[in-house]
């Protein structure tokens, strides 16, 4: 089993692709770390590897509607797991706090942190990087250099826990989905789908959320985004909690099709919510 | 007039906060950079400047749900006018194209151009900046190094444009809002609000749409959020298109409020394309 997920090693993509392996009972695994979403995509579409871990919102390193557009165009690839992570970021370095006089980061966790550094490091130098893992291999053993990372990466770079948590939102999580290659999925307690409406009229997206209510089953997220291949045209991206009982997301499905330009499952699956 | 926005001088944030500031007949506004999404809402909450402008759909820069929860939290902001930005990269340098061995710019600015990169300059080392503005400041001078940033950064810097564009999707765009303190208007082309229910069972966001559909107002726009609060708590963030006639927002909200917990419209504005 080859899983890729956005690199490098120790952001928390790695982590949540440690953890979805361990779900998964793969002991085989060997993670591949990519540059970029639309990569980690490609390498599980190409056949480079078996598996794929995305993240699908509020995510550090960012890319996040890029997922959601890779499943939309990538109908050979099934959403089969998802884990929320929390995101805790920690002051990471080799010196004492109070020496510290250049944080370094990826800009999205500099900004994730930016109420407790004007408070606590109000003189420090904020420097960009590329991911928070990048950011400790660079602090490493500099006394003025600190880095905002997880945990995990002070204890693979042998740097010390400054302060924790540093994140200005307490409840910070991360959703990343898990990806293979093959069929979707049509049970399973939560069910991720996207479509495309024929009219753009009112009422004709309240039409097709009936096929859910009717039926009984709660949206837990919606989102339309602008479709890329013409303007006024949106795609809807919905979540729905599914109940035990067999064939209730088909029954839904089969009457929301015809109202549809495209719609497409893009699998129906477990979630965990790491404590 | 003193305008907030998200800085430094280059960005896409300064692009956008001009043409909003030329549609609204401004002569004497003077621009305030700011570092971070929060500090452009809390330098206009203070009422250390008259305005703010704020990226809140697909921007370059990041920190778009920010904005979201900053006019959630701030009831006394109010949105007065939008501003969709097509936006499209260039390499820019001292150099030439040939010549050029690493690509500095903001990390999802890099990302928004990775096909590019991959094709046409493959063997560039990829740098990190805070910003794309910033990213044109630090290659001015040098022969080997390009950015990754707006012709208009090219411009500022005494860069030459070696390449446009090299963005992977080509209608690439941002929205930003406009914000004031002040009351929130009911009439315009376009409203802004978000609500959360009483009730997360199936069924009641429906009936809470069917306040729009019954008076034919169409969603542009629909996104749902977890709650910061409470676990299972969304908030939903809607765009109407409003029509010329008086009175009808105010009807949807009065027949609306009673199923929410919170309701908030953020204002009725316009909106402009930039072609």
């Amino acid at each position: 089993m080859r899983v890729a997920f956005l690199g490098p090693v120790g952001t928390y993509g790695e982590q949540a692709a440690l953890q979805l392996i361990a779900l998964e009972g793969w002991g085989d695994a060997v993670l591949v770390p990519q540059l970029g979403i639309r990569a980690v995509v490609q390498a599980l579409a190409r056949g480079d590897c078996d598996a794929a871990v995305v993240p699908v919102e509020n995510s550090v390193e960012g890319g996040v509607t890029a997922c959601l557009d890779a499943l939309w165009e990538h109908p050979d690839l099934a959403v089969v797991r998802a884990l929320v992570l929390p995101v805790r970021h920690a002051l990471v370095g080799s010196g004492s706090l109070e020496g510290i006089s250049e944080v370094l980061s990826h800009p999205q966790a500099l900004a994730q942190c930016s109420q407790w550094l004007a408070e606590h490091l109000p003189r420090a130098l904020q420097l960009p990087t590329s991911s928070t893992a990048d950011a400790a291999r660079m602090v490493a053993g500099s006394r003025f250099r600190g880095a905002i990372a997880s945990r995990q990466a002070a204890v693979e770079h042998g740097l010390q826990v400054l302060a924790y948590p540093v994140n200005d939102v307490p409840g910070n999580c991360t959703r990343f989905l898990l990806l293979r290659r093959g069929p979707r999925a049509h049970e399973g307690p939560l069910a991720s789908l996207a479509f495309s409406l024929h009219s753009n009229q009112p009422g004709a997206l309240l039409e097709a959320l009936g096929c859910f209510a009717r039926r009984g089953l709660n949206m837990s997220r919606i989102e339309s985004r602008p479709s890329k291949r013409e303007m006024g045209e949106y795609i809807f991206f919905v979540d729905l909690e599914l109940p035990q009982a067999a064939g209730v997301l088909e029954g839904a499905l089969e009457e929301l099709g015809p109202l549809c330009e495209h719609l497409a499952l893009f699998g129906a699956y477990p979630i965990t919510n790491q404590p």
